[in-house]
Parts: C-alpha cells; sequence; structure tokens
C-alpha cells in the first residue's frame, strides 16, 4: 500500500508534455461532416508524433466544441469522438467555456494527467459554423448575459466595439494601430497555408480601414470570422514522451479565472482585464517565468482591440501602450515578440471549441520548427492565450521546449 | 524548490472530501428562472456546511448543464455560475456528458482537486426543461448518433426498448419486474419531499403495467419525466474539510468508461453493458471495495429496465438475475441493498445536467444519517452510477464516511 502510494506520487510529481498537436485546414469545410472534420485533426495530431502511438494507449479523451447541438444537430459529442477515435477512455468529458472550450479542456486534461486518472490523453476541439450563418450568429449571442445584457443589445460585436471606444478614449489607441493589427494577421494567415484567408494574401492598411462598418467603431477588417475547422493535441506523462516523440514540448504553466460576472456589469474595468491579468500571474508562477522570457505567443485577437489589451494586461508592454507596441512593430512577425503568428483569430479563422487547440499547435509547431514561411528563429518558451465571453474568462499556458 | 515540490506531493496525497450537498425541489419549477435554480442549488449545498464557508475559499467551480442553449438561450453557463455564486475561481468548465454530465463534472473536479489546481470546488448541476417540453424532448433525441441512428427512430425510448425486449427474451425479465422498479422508486418519492413525484405518493402494481404505451414495451411508468430542478456539491482537501463539516464524506473511489461507440452500433451487447463493467471495476478497484461493500445505491433507472440491468451489471446479482433481484424486494428501502432511495430518475426526477451531482447528495444524505423517512440504517458505503446516450457512457462513484 505505501509502495503504491510512492508511485502514485512519484507519478504525479512528473510533468505534463505535449507529444502531437494538429490542426486541419480552417475555413469553409462543406467537403466534410462534423465527425470526419473531427477525424482529420485527430490524424493531424497523430501525424504529428512518431507514429508509434495506439487507441490503446489514450486512456483520456477531452473534447471542446461550443454549440454543436444549435449547429449539426448533435449532442453527447464526448462520446461521439471516443467513436471516431476507436477509443474507451478512462476519462472523458466535453467541455464548454464558449470560445475558450480548448484551453479548459486543455486545463481539465492537464489536470486529469497529474491526478493520475489518465497517462496519455487525446484532445479535440472543433467547430462548424459556416453551412449556417444565421444559426452561428445567433449561437455567439448567447455568449454574454443573454437575460440582462444582450437583450439589450450588447452582444461581442457592440461589447467590444465599447471597450475599443473606451480605450482609444482614455488611452489614445487610434484607428490605424485596430487596423495595423489586422494587417499583421492576414500577413501571417499569408504565410500559413492552414489558415481561412491564407489564399487572400496580404491585404493593405486602407484595405483594413476603408472595409464596411460593423459596429462603430469596428470594420469588417477588425473582426475574427465565422469559420469550420477542428484541433487536436496529445498530451502524456513527461516520462512516457520519448514513445511518442522525439519533440516533447512541455506544459510549464496554466492559468485560468473568470470574472465574478458573465456580462459587463460587474466588471470592474472593460479596457483592463482582471481575470486575464490573475489567470496570467498563475501561469507565470507555475512555470516560474516572466512576460520578457516569451518568444512567441498566440493570443485572442477576436477583435483587433482585445490584440491590443492582451499586449498590455499580458504584460508585454506597459498598460495603455498596446497601440504603440503593433505600430512600432513589436508584434510583427520580425519584430520582437511575435503575436498570431498563425494568423490569429482574424486571418487563421475561429472555429470557436477549435480555436484553444489551434493556439496550442502554433506555439508547438514554433517550438518544434515546423513553422514554415512564419518560422520565429531560436524560440524555445512560448505562450497562449484564450478568453471567452466579454472578455469575462480567460485561460492562459505557457509551452516550452 | 525541492521543499515546495514535497508540499505539493504532500497536498496531492490528501484525499478528497464532500463538505456539502443539496439539491432544490425537483418538478414544474416555472416559479424560479434558470440562474435562481442554480442559486437555489448552490444555497442548498452551503447550507449543508457547518456556515463556514466564504466565496474567497471557493477556487475551482464546475457547471454540469445539458442544453441551456437550446432550453433557456443561454450559453457560457460555467461563467454565468461563477457570477452567480460570486466567485473567480482558478478553474472553471461547464462539462456536457448529456444525462452523465454531473458525474462527469465530479470527475474532473476530483481530478483538479487531487492534482492542486484548486482546494475547495463547488460543482452545480441543472436544467430547466419543463417550460418547453417540445424543445426538451428534441434536445434528448440528439444525444444518441444523429447521423446514423436516430434519423432511423433510435432514440432513448426506443433504444432503451430494444434493450428491454432483448432482456426479456435472453433471461426472462417481465412485465411485472420492470413496473416493480417504479413502483419501488415511486415509494421512495412519497418520502423524499425534493422529488417530482412526492405529492403524488405510493402507486400501485397494476396502475405501473396498466399506463398508457409510450414505445413498446415501455408503458409511462417505465419511464423518467422531463424535470426542472438543480444540485450542487461542495468538496475540498480532506485536511481542509473540518473547517466546513463535521460530517465529511469521503470520495472512496470514482470511475468512468465509454463504448467506443455513441450509438448501438458497435456495442457489443445492448443487455451487458461493457462499458459500465469497466467504469465499477475503476471505482470499486480505487476504493479498495467489492460489490457487496455497497450498502445503498442511486444508479441511473431512466428506464425501468436501466436499473435492472445495473444491478447485474454492477455486480449486485449475476447476470440475468435483475428481475428476480427486484421481484424479491432485495433493493427496496427495506431490502438487502436499497437502491434509489431518492425516488430515482423515475420518481425523483432528471433534470438531465441535476441528476449526476442529486444522486451523490442522495447518498451524501444517507451516509450523514440526513435522509428522513427514507434513511437506511447504519450505512457507511454508497455508490452512484449515471450513465449517458443509449448506455453507451457510464461514470461510477463510492462514497464512504
Amino acid at each position: 500500500m505505501f509502495f503504491f502510494k510512492l508511485i502514485n506520487l512519484l507519478i504525479m510529481s512528473s510533468g505534463v508534455t505535449i507529444v502531437g498537436a494538429g490542426v486541419t485546414k480552417f475555413g469553409k469545410r462543406t467537403d466534410v461532416s462534423y465527425r470526419d472534420l473531427m477525424a482529420e485533426a485527430i490524424v493531424e495530431a497523430i501525424n504529428s508524433t512518431n507514429g508509434e502511438i495506439e487507441p490503446k494507449d489514450i486512456d483520456g479523451l477531452y473534447v471542446a466544441a461550443s454549440q454543436p447541438e444549435l449547429l449539426v444537430d448533435q449532442a453527447h459529442v464526448g462520446n461521439l469522438a471516443a467513436q471516431v477515435a476507436g477509443i474507451t477512455p478512462n476519462i472523458v468529458s466535453r467541455v464548454e467555456m464558449a470560445c475558450a472550450s480548448g484551453s479548459a479542456a486543455m486545463r481539465n486534461a492537464w489536470a486529469a494527467n497529474k491526478s493520475g486518472l489518465a497517462d496519455t490523453i487525446l484532445l479535440v476541439g472543433l467547430e462548424k459554423m459556416t453551412h449556417n450563418a444565421r444559426v452561428a450568429s445567433r449561437g455567439l449571442c448567447l455568449v454574454p448575459d443573454v437575460e440582462n445584457e444582450a437583450i439589450h443589445g450588447i452582444t461581442a460585436y457592440s461589447g467590444f466595439a465599447l471597450a475599443a471606444k473606451m480605450h482609444m478614449k482614455e488611452y489614445g489607441t487610434t484607428r490605424e494601430q485596430m487596423s495595423s493589427v489586422a494587417v499583421k494577421n492576414h500577413y501571417n494567415a499569408a504565410r500559413n497555408p492552414k489558415a481561412q484567408f491564407h489564399e487572400m494574401g496580404e491585404i493593405t492598411l486602407e484595405k483594413a480601414i476603408n472595409s464596411k462598418m460593423v459596429s462603430e467603431p469596428f470594420n469588417l477588417f477588425d473582426c475574427s470570422p465565422l469559420t469550420d475547422g477542428a484541433s487536436a493535441v496529445i498530451i502524456t506523462r513527461s516520462d512516457l514522451a520519448k514513445n511518442y516523440t522525439d519533440q516533447p514540448i512541455q506544459i510549464l504553466g496554466s492559468g485560468q479565472s473568470t470574472e465574478p460576472s458573465i456580462g459587463v456589469s460587474n466588471m470592474k474595468s472593460i479596457t483592463e482585464w482582471h481575470a486575464l491579468k490573475r489567470a496570467a500571474k498563475s501561469a507565470y508562477e507555475m512555470a516560474n517565468k516572466t512576460p520578457s522570457d516569451i518568444q512567441v505567443a498566440e493570443t485572442h485577437d477576436c477583435f483587433t482591440i482585445a490584440e491590443i489589451i492582451e499586449y498590455e494586461d499580458l504584460g508585454f508592454t506597459p498598460k495603455g501602450q498596446g497601440g504603440k507596441f503593433i505600430e512600432e512593430g513589436e508584434s510583427h512577425l520580425d519584430g520582437s515578440l511575435p503575436i498570431n503568428t498563425s494568423g490569429g483569430l482574424k486571418a487563421k479563422g475561429h472555429p470557436i471549441g477549435a480555436t484553444g487547440l489551434a493556439q496550442i499547435t502554433e506555439i508547438v509547431n514554433q517550438l518544434r520548427g515546423n513553422a514554415g514561411k512564419r518560422q520565429v528563429a531560436d524560440v524555445n518558451v512560448g505562450l497562449t492565450h484564450n478568453l471567452s465571453g466579454f472578455a469575462t474568462h480567460h485561460v492562459i499556458h505557457i509551452l516550452g521546449n
């Protein structure tokens, strides 16, 4: 009994390692069914291991999906994924935290691994949205506080637009700075074949600034699109990782927090995200890193202003200097801290349930040196930031090799 | 650093203890909103602690909800619960595994606690269904394999009816035995003021047998109802439990498994549930218990045949003897192993997301001696079994004091 406990403790003291990660092509994927899209991501993740992983090795399963009931008439997609993968896991859950479902699933998978419930866990995130834009848009309108706020017109679009106007007023952030985020992210997407707007290529600042109005001050190029896509990640105990890959990526830190609010009502500030700062503090502390250690990051640019606020609240630049950070090119692919090298939600696309794990996949690819034309040189530590609601919930992971 | 690791290991070696558990009145709850129902369950759980728990003590949050997007036009209910509870947890997730959402959430919360991500975790499960029976019924039809099976008429009703017919043919299970499950569970509900059919009182075998046909061989009293209701449970590290209760209940074991299938297609048998048996094996092993150690249980009687199959596959009686087990009164309140003392899904009600945590609450009440007129004498070890889909996914917990 004592020996068993000791072994158990040793297992739990092991780290958690990513051994595989992949994404499907993002965009309009009317060529595949929901479950085929799921399978495609799982195959991508397996292909990024050394190929020695067997279904029987996988004893944990997490599915991140936001609104399959509304969009593809299928509930219980955690069980569906067990069928698609052909496995009978010891722990299985579908996790829904709206746009941050993927990262919330990763946090649970991390805990499942550390607790000893499962050694090797498959995570798959996905959403199919483009076949029914009306339902997808309505689904997004159910994410904020419907009863008290959405009913009065506070949706993601108008809510983040409010934050943009406030940030412009408080800190002098400009129209050009916001559009520069879009220009950068389309530049990166042009270098990522999996990105939704890869084929569109680079865009000019003029094109972004002059695109049509969506919700003042946002125009079209301030907003992430509706997207179909899936992503998958495989994690295992660090001591088992060598069985599956020569390029292990460690989960160094993980942090999560919420506002005590699903809407704007109880937020202290809509331009300084305290829940993000709490989540970041946890992740930096667990990883024993500071913002200056981060060499590449995927952050949640659902709207251009979000990326600017995130530069600040993740600690990459002082409060109020986010606009200047993009203007001076710091977050460009050749800047001091490249951000959203994948193209981000803006230009890689934002299939809700897939986003968190797709962010992690991009950082895995960067740390492994597999990021092709968007590869950042000599990176060893990367960060992902995923949010949901009106920036009321945040999850952050720090990865390293 | 070494000292920190050692402390961490000691924390992780601690057990997980339930310090509070409560349910709302189940039934037609058109008197409250979705969030008020959530609050009601949280208050019930807090009231079952010693009253010393503060919002700041709660650093983890899980919400079990099946279809709030369809039924109450609200997504992101994990974040909503943070607002309702007034907390900013370090880990928060909404878990959806259809009818087993509550137990799947508990398994994740257990892992979060053991991994050190959170010390004291609030779980809340709920569903509001009766205000829109059409949408609720349609929602249930999305749980099996919609693309390949539900589309041909395999819903929960017809699917479990198929299992019933097979079980009758293979093992000689009778109409009377199935109805006896309903009679027993209504008898128990008559002793549980929170049960949906409490006010209906006891029913006769004749009434159950002669009720109207739903899906052959099921008639009305073979089926659990649509229900509004919520449940909440608070867990903490065992070494902290004394701060919150004098009646700690230990989570001795936890097990989960799925079929490699969301529908009947890939199940080896529909009358012997192999995923249940795998989950039970894990839970019994973790708890170091055998079926004969269990003194009281809440099992998933979504249909009467399910409870009969569960007697067998949980190991309470040999395969094929489930019908005899109920016929001989073994599972009655005064039998050798009282099952579904709460009234079960059949008569306590089945608000999908609430069910798993409501089962746990009933066992907590039994072990604490708080079960009123349905109290089983001298019980120290109880079990909960929660399933989802066409019995394709199972979660089992073993509790003790």
